[in-house]
């Protein structure tokens, strides 16, 4: 079913459709699939000794009737359980699984017994509060909860085929319709922290339902519109607030609440609420075929990407609201960004690659992937960073300078607010979602990722086999089989990193120029026959990266990059004070792969200096500063790979000369 | 009087005794004199239009049943009062202004009759909380406020003999007396807040009343022992807090009193605080001749100047507690450096020089005087500031990045909490104090401020006048006046910053070498004649300043220093992104006086570079990064000048190459 007026937009990809079997990936597979989703299962149990209690389960069956007690987390803590539902769901949709569907199911039982009569499930809201609900949209995640818990349905759904979860959420959803709406005697609300707005597509995405779509369209539409509805709200609450006790005054900002949608120029607020709004508007502007609200994501996107981005995908710079600041401002060690906000960006380059093939969204969805998500979880698949930090002195942190506060130097276990290991667990999951896109006869491969994909294009079915040493080595080989004529365009990114390409199709080269590249794509259009195979060769050299001279903190200091990974410094290869270190501008960078370090990662190798003070009098200042410079022989690591060997400093942007 | 084992211990110089005659500081004591006093008196009085209500003087008159109301303002309002009226009495001390006596005599009179007839004068209490006294010294500075009121009732008396106040603090102190103290039934806590310690040396002083000094001694000796008195405390509150509603635990460090004095190697916690009690402690140990307490004190000393001190003299580096981070962790950005803890350091400084004439001491208060403490007052004696950063772009603060909140771009007109402008107020008034002290034969120059002292040395009286255009210019000039027989030990300081120094008596040159030189000053011991004229010739070169290798935030930097006075760069001189600017190694530096600029001041002009990028493509992240170098001609002012011709950046440390 199409509505009128929607835009051409690839469908997603089935999971069971692209089987990943890479060097790099397979292994954060494996591990979510072995690890991470049956330790996350014991952690929301409430059965991972030291780490902080979860109670998500246990909220379920006390609302359920199967257990007693009282409700336990914050007040979003079903959601933790939901999106471990929808990692779930992935990992059975790749490959069936006994065990963990019976998991699942007896779970979604349970779910089954908490939902009330009308359709409502929130245990939060049904065990401590069953008379207030919706009346703190503004802070309650009620909505937000409601959003994950149809992703998960969603998702099991097309993973299974059971329509038990969907179900229950189907029911909650009609139920929300009949709450929320323009018509008197409806809420004209929204939720604090949006979610919803993308899980409602999803849902009519698989039931077909228009109401679905409309209402996501109608919470998008309504954010900002003046009388404000959070601050109406806070005058029917008298002031009261979940957190604070009272208030006289909402952040509108903070909810991306203070301006329509369309009139949002600049990324400000709670980083990962923007984004899965954007995700949504992204969605919503495709199917309804609404050109403005499309612009607004672009003008949003433009603003992060070119403004408030740190070089490793993370977004949000302050820790005072998990949130965007302002334009150039990216300090690297007050920083937030948060494993979940990179987690969002990837969601919101994922739908506009939907609508429109361009490597600018492609290259961004890289950057944060390899880079802040792999980052947020530690190679046991068992401990997890919330905020990435660029920068870090373990002396600062841990109450020493306040400002750190939220900077963790190792990862932890778990977390009293848990939305990120769980989010990565679901990202990880479905990988194979992000790969590939297909519009009309066009084939996308946006990441380089090795395995086998069968997608359907306009021109018939074709199966790819990928082939790739990445992110290791740019050399990418696809294997052809397609079924049928064999009339279609493949079209293979080519990254933003990299300064030279090469192409040979059956031995032959391409020449990389004119109509073959075209919005960052090398496409070939061609008969292609079984067999044919495609070289890509992606020269991958060590580079030295630099900031918009506007970013105050980067002045006079240089990242190294390769191929899609920034690069860091750390204590373990480098010692302390790593601030004193100056890369000479024309030091030679060697890259080397080190089998027995970190899990096999190439590092950057390089002759330095260190600028230090040994002979230095004791005073703290002094007009002869009798510094010394020692030879200094730096050893740089991928960014997603610090923090594995114990606690100690790290820097990404160094100082150059 | 003099207690048994006292060590020996200057005098405090009478401000009558001292006539300031001094280019540079005869404006800010004037305008102290003329426009800030008059105008906190305006404040305290709420008739100052825009500026936020003190409420001040009308709790004391509502107190005394000379008006109605209700208390207003925090619980710590009454120390405003109290200092505004110790800096009226210092400009007293040094002139008649029966104006001025008149308005003190008014306002003493109400707080006679707002005193209880136990002795009991705290308004927040006796409008409040009148059965809540001594419940919550942890929060409510409750002796801090008796320890300002005490201060000013010893400076009233000091200054007009008039034992109006003097009397009503007696009587407070001897009833604090009879509530606090070791024997049973006595309540064994001490001031979340210190300063009454100090001030109970000074009633002691003017007193020669022993049970003051031992009072004070018993406060400090109390600190940090166990069981830990605001834990006690706050379990008899059950929990209940004055600022948070309820806590479960005290954060002691805050206080200094997670330690006995001591066992306190480290300076933590609130950094007044620290400095007020360290004052004490100084005064207390010369006092009762302890020795250990005044290890304590050096010890303390040491680890803030020689490692936790801004090279402004400022102190504390985060906004969270106003307080005390860890060693050698000094952002320029973040950084809190009130006005007052600066003020708290020369306190410290000028008792340990009162007992050890050591020009450690001297140089620190010299540098805390002339950076951040002049710095906190704008040139109209109006606007002050409480925070003083060493690095500010406006853009990043007013909420656009909330670790800035704390930081204000331009000085204020009044606070709510309004400890910084009094207290400016009192030092300046009487400065008198600070510029030498006498121990036996020897008199002290400590800072090199125009005007006449008549001084009391061992060997008879010596009147000394002082000639300089310091800080401008290094050239010193004293004719001595020595009543009788002339035979005693002047002794000028070298300060820290002059590379090279020359000394002429009367046309002869001395050497500055072997015995001449102790402890940083030049000693010059003969037999003085009337006319005697000193000639000291102090080098003002503008000079590099470097910072300790372990100062992460100024590896690479440089900061100017002329004299006493630290520079910095404004926008208002150099463009916007100062940042951008680097400064070459061997760039020359050329100072000029500018009488027309900021009331007349010696600028630094240099030839330097700015790397921008204004070929740069838009995007955030470059491997080819078209920056440019401009030459630059950069202009720097002292940094007490900054913030006087509007907003902009300003910057101290300077990249350097």
């Amino acid at each position: 079913m199409k509505l009128a007026g929607q835009m051409p937009r690839s469908e997603r990809v089935a999971l069971n459709r692209v089987n990943i079997r890479d060097d790099f990936w397979s292994y954060y597979i494996r591990l979510v699939k072995d690890v991470v989703v049956p330790y996350q299962w014991e952690a929301l149990n409430d059965r991972v000794e030291g780490a902080e209690p979860s109670g998500a389960v246990r909220n379920f069956q006390i609302a359920a009737g199967q257990a007693q007690g009282e409700y336990y987390g914050l007040v979003f803590q079903d959601s933790d359980l939901a999106k471990w539902l929808e990692a779930a769901a992935y990992i059975l949709e790749a490959d069936p699984n006994p065990e963990l569907a019976a998991i699942a199911d007896g779970l979604i039982d349970t779910m089954a017994l908490a939902q009330r009569e009308d359709g409502y499930l929130n245990t939060y809201y049904i065990l401590k509060e069953p008379d207030k609900r919706w009346t703190n949209l503004t802070e309650c995640h009620e909505l937000y909860c409601a959003g994950h818990l149809i992703e998960a349905g969603v998702a099991y759904y097309r993973a299974t085929g059971k329509r038990n979860l969907l179900d229950i959420v189907i029911k909650f959803a009609d139920y929300i319709d009949s709450v929320f709406g323009a018509e008197p005697g409806k809420l004209p609300g929204y939720d604090g922290h949006q979610e919803i707005e993308l899980a409602l597509v999803k849902l009519y995405e698989v039931t077909g339902e228009e109401r679905y779509l409309r209402l996501s369209q109608f919470f998008l539409e309504q954010r900002g519109q003046k009388p404000f509805f959070f601050e109406e709200e806070l005058k029917r609450r008298r002031g009261q607030t979940h957190w604070a006790g009272h208030a006289d005054h909402v952040d509108l900002a903070y909810h991306q609440a203070h301006l329509p949608i369309r009139e949002q120029e600049t990324a400000v607020g709670h980083a990962v609420r923007l984004l899965y709004m954007l995700t949504g508007m992204a969605d919503v502007a495709a199917l309804t075929g609404d050109e403005s609200m499309l612009a607004a994501c672009r003008k949003l996107w433009d603003n992060i990407v070119d403004k408030q981005m740190y070089i490793t995908g993370g977004v949000g710079s302050m820790p005072q609201g998990e949130a965007f600041s302002f334009d150039y401002d990216l300090p690297n060690d007050t920083v937030y960004s948060e494993t979940c906000a990179s987690i969002g960006l990837i969601f919101f380059a994922q739908r506009m690659l939907r609508i429109s093939p361009d490597s600018r969204y492609a290259n961004v969805m890289e950057r944060a992937l390899y880079n802040t998500v792999v980052a947020g979880m530690a190679r046991d698949g068992k401990h997890f960073f919330y905020v990435n930090p660029l920068e870090v002195d373990p002396k600062a942190c841990g109450g020493a300078n306040h400002k750190f506060d939220h900077i963790k130097t190792v990862r932890q276990e778990w977390f009293g607010c848990a939305c990120c290991p769980p989010n990565i667990a679901r990202l990880l999951a479905s990988l194979g979602e992000y790969i590939y896109t297909v519009q009309g006869d066009t084939v996308y491969a946006h990441l380089y990722i090795g395995g086998e994909a069968e997608l359907p294009t306009s021109g018939g079915k074709v199966k790819l086999t990928q082939t790739t040493d990445y992110p290791w080595d740019g050399k990418v080989r696809f294997e052809v089989q397609p079924e049928g004529e064999g009339r279609f365009t493949l079209a293979l990114r080519l990254p933003d990193w990299c300064p030279e390409a090469s192409l040979h199709v059956n031995g032959v080269e391409v020449k990389l120029e004119g109509a073959v590249l075209q919005d960052g794509y090398i496409r070939l259009a061609r008969q292609w026959c079984a067999g044919d195979v495609v070289e890509l060769k992606l020269a991958m050299p060590v580079t030295r990266m630099y900031s918009h001279p506007l970013v105050r903190g980067n002045a006079g200091k240089v990242a190294l990059q390769r191929g899609p990974l920034v690069y860091c410094l750390e204590q373990a290869d480098n010692g302390a004070n790593l601030y004193e270190l100056v890369l000479p501008r024309k030091a030679e960078l060697h890259a080397a792969y080190e089998a027995d370090l970190l899990g096999g990662i190439v590092t950057v190798q390089t002759e330095a200096v260190r600028i230090t003070g040994s002979d230095w009098d004791g005073g703290l200042y002094s007009a002869s500063p009798r510094l010394a410079e020692q030879p200094a022989t730096l050893k740089f690591i991928p960014y997603y790979a610090w923090a594995n060997r114990g606690e100690g400093e790290m820097m990404v942007w160094v100082r150059e000369r």
